[in-house]
């Protein structure tokens, strides 16, 4: 029964987003011994001027990363 | 001064969220002895695609529930 | 599939924690059109010093709520 | 590594947006001894039919706040 | 900069979270295309007594999952 | 009506806590115009065990920030 949850910037394709919930519903099962059933997975998808390092959204083009 | 957050699909209509968010509130005054005014009620939308159960997202045709 | 989170202060009983769950998980059945199955309700227990409204946390003795 | 999140209702614009994550930042490093590169900020952005205290949402008339 | 969230019961040896967030790293860099010192893993420890399915709790002898 | 989590390990005294929730507070009512009686701030602590950076959690020696 563990939830997981992603966070990250929108723009991912669909089939992104169905290798990444697959591949980490694996990686909770291999490593907390539960069964794929018992995992959920949520993708929460962010517009960059929604997140921020060291007080500056992601929006900004000096930003790196 | 609970604090509940209901993540489900979107779909629902204004309506339904009023209801939801009405007995949501009823319910946990009922139970952990607060009143209305302590409760606040937060619903955040999914799209099917950003759910996933078991490695699998909701928008694929062959899942049910 | 609805997620419901409810953040409280510590302090209630294993009952009434039970109470809670049933008739959340009870109320959003009713209003939005799901299965018990279908419905997670997770309880996250807080410090009454770790919530704060007005820049004020709970611990403090004036405080009334 | 204080992960801020700051849930509030759609409508700002980017620059209130920064502002809000430049302060915010500033204010937990002066108080809990990090360094601005620590902290990272999330806006989530509400509807206001999706925010409910005493069991209304906030888009109905008579509301206020 | 995917922020990933685990909520899961309490009772993980530190070995097996140490396995779980690298992992999950992987997992998340190899199919959202983000580097490793992008991705943040927070892990989330519940009682049983805290999360429940079909208005259960988990410590319930009869629960199964 | 923000509502704002702030996620950061255990160890800060009441004292700053108190500071914390103060001054982010005052910052968010200073750049997007409510008023301190609509924030809410929670703190959530966590231990070093349960956070990671590139796959590695922050109770290992090596690792700095």
């Amino acid at each position: 029964m563990p939830l997981v949850t992603v966070k990250m910037f929108k723009g991912r394709s669909k089939e992104q987003k169905k290798a990444l919930v697959q591949e980490v519903t694996r990686a909770v099962c291999e490593t907390v011994n539960v069964t794929p059933e018992d995992v959920i997975v949520v993708i929460e998808e962010m517009e960059k001027e929604n997140y921020a390092i060291a007080g500056k959204t992601f929006d900004e083009p000096q930003q790196e990363r």
